[in-house]
């Protein structure tokens, strides 16, 4: 593949490449000469369970290995087994060795999903931090002023804002650098947040006499709401570890430019292929929810297996079908007068009323039974009573409906 | 010696104690304990050339010495091992071990001259920060605030004025406080301008569960002008290894007022006869001269001998009365018309018209031997000639005299 293809490929969902003509010079050097590049992405070593934001990154690292480079995983253990030195932190605990063991099996397990094992080097910075001593700090921090490190966007919104930065907060950054010059990288790869970070690591290789990494950050994925950050506290994540039916049915609920936008970042369909989606969804020949069902079965093939992304789709379908509110179901509405004033009604009296089922009878057995739906959700509780205001679409078995209006 | 003794000679000079009242738990719990402080001092690792103004924190430790405390004097080695981080300063080349030890013979050779050896610990830094690791230095750094560090005023005025502080600038304080950690020191003394370390080591050794030290600064010592701080690079200094005679000849030199200040921080002289000495002064029972002759004499005795100090009393004695010049000597007008317009004349002329030599060939040949003075300074150059204006102090020999008045 020509350089020009390689940079096409490498450019997908990017934020920013600095510098890209040496990104290009690297990669023209790596074929003349073979020898592949070397790749860095850096990873917390705090229990890790993936969500596809995660994977962003990750995806951008598994086109590195298809064009045939190196990937180093570094997991930042160092920092991690120094857990938090204010002593203010109870979460943040020194992690022992068999932690940081224990947690990088639980890594390999995830990123092998979309990483391949062959191209990929786990590497851990203890390996050279933890030789390193007070001293050598010292000449790191040396490299740096106090001045471009306040220019870090939230340091220097925290220092404006009179919150406190501790000292040793300065010298995470200079750390992370030095990994660079440890692991000789060529590139590395980051979230747009860490662009800071990733150009200290040029500036440290350059002191030692190095070729600067190419940086290249990635975009932070919007979670299944479409626009705050993918993450675990907000609950908008799918999570890699998540059963076929709940990644499949996570992925068909989102909207379209978000499913663009996914397929963009996380999708191994080639850019052509992508090309022509937009347009068949732009001119109407795709149908959006078939563009999502693909996307589907390709994340749930990549972790799970092909065979569940089959499953998990029939699975939807039927669901689907089951839950599917038809359009022309009968309206009953109810006048106050009817109910005497009261503010609620029995649930199994309303299905009466509405000819769901032929008596009050027969409706308490069919709640009981699961089989009567209140606005698509099942409900089990024979004495529920619903306010007598608004709407509501009742279901009673597959085929049954009703729209009850109270007036 | 009762507490209250102890800490009237320890007052004496200096400019804060931080906290006096810790200070006297100190001293009253050291009395009843037996156990003497440990007071703490930091010294550069740099080839040392002492002079008075670095023996004004050397005369505070020798008086906790006269009181029974243990004076730590700390070499300050391990950032001198490392020299100049940034590779900016080319005079800053890291030290050898080699450098160090015989920095330090030259250091104690200077400071056995004041301190008292038996209750001197020459220690080096390096013993216990070169053990230290990078990621114990990562925990020192977080127990200070960027923010904090600022508030150093050097810092503060550096990073208003957008000059560069390297951040490695902000690992020393917390490696000097860290040292009182280590030293476990009850008090720990500084110029001034070292208050902010200083402070650091309270800091720190309360994190450590240590009882904070004390902080004691000393002021920074006025050169020969009176004004400026004593330096080498101002000239305004006296060295303690000048010749007896020099050391004499500059105490001589210096203001009334100076010499009040020189007894009080480089004096043994006891606070009862010190102040006895001020009150002759201000009634006119103590001649200054007299004063400063003491003064220089006990320095002198203590640099170099007692016996160096009587001739140097008497070199300068008989040196001074070489130099004196009488009040009475004749004055000798000499009239712009007399010497036609000229603005130089020759000297050996001027000498034949104060009729201090016979001829105008005597006068050259009295300059040729040396024998003459004009100000009281030598010339030798028999074609010296002095401009037409103002008053000249003309000497030949040792006893004739003239002013020389242009008119």
């Amino acid at each position: 593949m020509s350089v020009s293809e390689q940079l096409e490929i490498l450019r997908r969902g990017v934020v920013e490449i600095l510098l890209e003509k040496d990104l290009i010079e690297k990669l023209e050097k790596s074929e003349k000469t073979g020898i592949p590049l070397r790749v860095k992405a850096g990873f917390d070593p705090t229990a890790p369970d993936l969500h596809l934001g995660h994977t962003v990154l990750l995806q951008k690292l598994r086109q590195f290995q298809q064009l045939g480079h190196e990937v180093f995983f570094l997991i930042g253990d160092f920092t991690g087994m120094i857990g938090d030195p204010t002593g203010k932190s109870e979460t943040r605990k020194a992690l022992t060795r068999e932690d940081v063991l224990r947690n990088a099996e639980t890594y390999k397990e995830q990123v092998f999903k979309v990483l391949d094992p062959v191209k990929t080097r786990v590497v851990f910075n203890s390996e050279w931090l933890s030789l390193l001593k007070a001293s050598d700090l010292i000449g790191l921090a040396a490299k740096y002023t106090v001045a471009r490190m306040l220019e870090r966007e939230d340091f220097y919104k925290r220092y404006s804002n009179q919150l406190p930065i501790s000292i040793h907060e300065f010298l995470y950054p200079l750390i992370q650098g030095y990994d660079s010059v440890a692991l000789k990288a060529d590139v590395e790869l980051g979230g747009t947040d860490q662009k800071f970070n990733l150009l200290v690591g040029r500036e440290l290789q350059r002191e030692w006499g190095q070729n600067p990494q190419t940086v290249i950050t990635m975009p932070l994925l919007e979670g299944l709401d479409g626009v705050n950050k993918m993450s675990k506290s907000l609950g908008n994540y799918i999570g890699i570890n998540e059963s076929p039916d709940d990644i499949f049915g996570k992925i068909m609920s989102i909207s379209d430019p978000l499913m663009i936008r996914y397929y963009e970042l996380l999708s191994d369909v080639p850019l052509s292929q992508l090309n022509n989606l937009k347009k068949g969804l732009e001119d109407g020949s795709v149908h959006p929810m078939d563009a999502k069902k693909s996307l589907g079965r390709e994340l749930v093939a990549r972790y799970h297996s092909a065979v569940a992304a089959v499953r998990a789709e029939e699975n939807f379908v039927s669901r689907f079908r089951d839950n599917l509110v038809p359009d022309d179901m009968p309206v009953v509405k109810i006048p106050a007068a009817s109910i005497s004033g009261e503010e609620t009604v029995l649930l199994f009296k309303v299905l009466a009323t509405a000819s769901l089922v032929k008596s009050n009878g027969e409706g308490r057995r069919a709640i009981q039974q699961g089989g009567v739906k209140v606005n698509s959700e099942r409900v089990s509780d024979e004495g529920l009573e619903i306010a007598c205001k608004g709407e509501y679409v009742l279901q009673v078995g597959k085929r049954r409906f009703a729209k009850v209006v109270f007036e």
